[in-house]
């Protein structure tokens, strides 16, 4: 296969088979990286995004101006300390941030792929990140880390790729998306196909993007990722501007508003074609129908596991986490694992939690000293 | 106030008041009565409905030939014994089952109202019913009950006319709506609006109803209608029509598949507009607001309550129940209090729950004797 990087884009030029049984030609993978990559190859850190996520995970995105999505943990002097590790980030196969998508031109044509871009797996994902990771040269990763989505990804590796990484840090993830997820999805998917604006996923050349149907999406989205405590404790009954109610279908609530926000500044930096393709990536998620289930495939690992999970993430609930630690424990396998008592709910992974930033925290260090580097 | 029966639905021909300081001309309430008013007006119970339910609890609904939605309590022989009891139940005002609401005729028009339909309340709901009850000559009713919005009202009714009831019977419901459930509400709300065919409410005249939008609604109130564990244990991972993915963006699993019936089987019998108020006055449902707040509201009722919640209802868990029961103790009431084991989540208070059922019949049983009927 003939790969080619030039300004942190990875350029496959031969054809990439997919789970599906479908093909694509000349696919990219938009990469960011911090930090230095030592002379021995053994610090590099392979970060995982979640469904909204891209490759900027610290430092300055350059796209918005704000901060890295996970620059609270990543940077120099943090928990993953750039001094020390060569951290890799990449856009996911099907994202809109640089890689290719369903916003991307096919090859030969002018034209975006929209629904003609094949459906994709957890697992293409990290199939083209490990290509990227072997073209930087790395052997073997120090670690591979990611919450939600980014989770999947993590345990998709250590179970296509275990020989090529030493440790695994999976956060407030499953072995498999629940249907209660697949639900939330599914309703996501229907909003955004029912705006007339969709037009089938051809909605980029005339430029009228299906706004009202992504931000329904979204909205929905963001509810699962905050816990029911958090969302009374930050808005509770509060009204937006005034002590009475509108009595009309403006906003009356602050959490109304807040979700409306939240809604439409995604529709600004999201694209509602990948939407739809990365989450039926995440509902098609399931470890357990591999060869052998989920008491076989983490048989005879060496990765050492890392688990975080959060008392009020309903997303991905920790008796989830605890399905794969049993797994994992029947085969003898190294594996950490905390519960973070928070309020915060599945965004917790992506905040500022001490125990969680402490705990990771002695995880790496530990691996740093066994790893030598 | 001049009011007229006319096959089952109550005429104002006077203007009614309403909690948002405007008024409505000429309102109608149909409602449905199941077994007979004894001599001396005592044996009446008040059933009052959920979001999406009607005045048909009981026999065969004429509209869909199917039960009444709560044939499996009330009915000859039942909990709620249709040979003892005479049941009153009324569809709420702003509905769309045959009381007044957004696509009733204005007065004095042929037009529908669409959003020219004042905002309403729970109050205003819970005022007209007893319009219905005083006309039916019952001075006091034997009992309200009623689950969820039903709830709600039933908390109104032991607020707003404790004189006229001798006991309340609040299911699976709260003394206001969390922040989460606006939250939800909010989104079904902005789905509907976001669908063209809404057409800031005047779709009536061009018969093209949102059914994108309102279908949306429906699915992601429906989800939160049911717990996680029942989800899975009905659905899991099923897929739907073989054993192995689509790779396209049709129905894959056997949870998308009964979301989108729910959604697209709703929009036959529900008005949008009517989501859109119901759904309002229960984001505004606030009995904590009320003068005195919480404790005071109960102070020196005569009421006898009898609260029922269920362990994996999280639309309305139990600890919001126990707010109010603190309140009630707090006033030293009559309050019985059962949280039933399920796993059937907020639904399971229209299903067949032994507990929730013998418990209800014992309750009931006891006021036949206190009250001597």
């Amino acid at each position: 296969m003939k790969l080619k990087i030039e300004s942190e884009i990875l350029k496959f030029q031969n054809i990439v088979k997919l789970d599906s049984g479908k093909k694509i030609e000349s696919c990219e993978i938009a990469f960011k990286t911090y930090g230095k990559l030592n002379k021995e190859k053994t610090n590099a850190i392979l970060v995982c995004h979640a469904l909204s996520g891209d490759q900027f995970c610290s430092g300055i995105n350059p796209n918005t101006k704000k901060k890295g999505w996970w620059s609270v943990l990543i940077g120099p002097g943090k928990v993953i300390d750039t001094n020390t590790f060569f951290v890799v980030c990449s856009n996911v196969l099907g994202g809109c941030m640089g890689s290719t998508g369903p916003s991307s031109f096919k090859p030969k044509s002018q034209k975006p792929y929209g629904l003609q871009f094949p459906v994709i797996t957890i697992s293409d994902m990290v199939r083209l990140q490990e290509k990227l990771i072997s073209y930087l040269g790395i052997k073997k990763l120090f670690s591979v880390i990611g919450g939600s989505m980014g989770g999947m990804q993590v345990l998709e590796w250590a179970t296509k790729y275990s020989h090529k990484i030493n440790s695994a840090i999976p956060i407030a993830t499953s072995y498999r998306h629940s249907a209660q997820n697949i639900a939330f999805h599914e309703i996501g998917r229907q909003a955004i196909m029912a705006d007339p604006n969709w037009n089938k996923g051809n909605y980029y050349k005339k430029n009228t993007l299906p706004r009202g149907g992504l931000s329904v999406a979204r909205m929905i989205a963001h509810i699962t990722y905050l816990s029911e405590s958090a969302l009374q404790r930050k808005f509770g009954r509060n009204l937006q501007n005034s002590n009475f109610f509108s009595f009309n279908f403006d906003t009356d609530f602050q959490i109304e508003s807040y979700l409306k926000y939240q809604g439409t500044s995604f529709v600004e930096r999201f694209d509602a074609n990948s939407y739809l393709y990365i989450t039926k990536a995440m509902d098609y998620f399931d470890l357990s129908m591999k060869k052998g289930g989920l008491p076989k495939i983490f048989k005879d690992t060496n990765v050492k596991f890392c688990f975080f999970t959060f008392t009020s993430d309903w997303l991905f609930p920790t008796s989830e986490t605890k399905t794969i630690i049993k797994s994992l424990n029947s085969s003898n396998s190294m594996v950490s694992f905390v519960e973070v008592k928070t309020d915060k709910g599945h965004d917790a992974f992506l905040l500022d939690e001490p125990e969680f930033h402490a705990t990771l925290k002695g995880f790496i260090e530990g691996q740093i000293t066994k790893q030598k580097i």
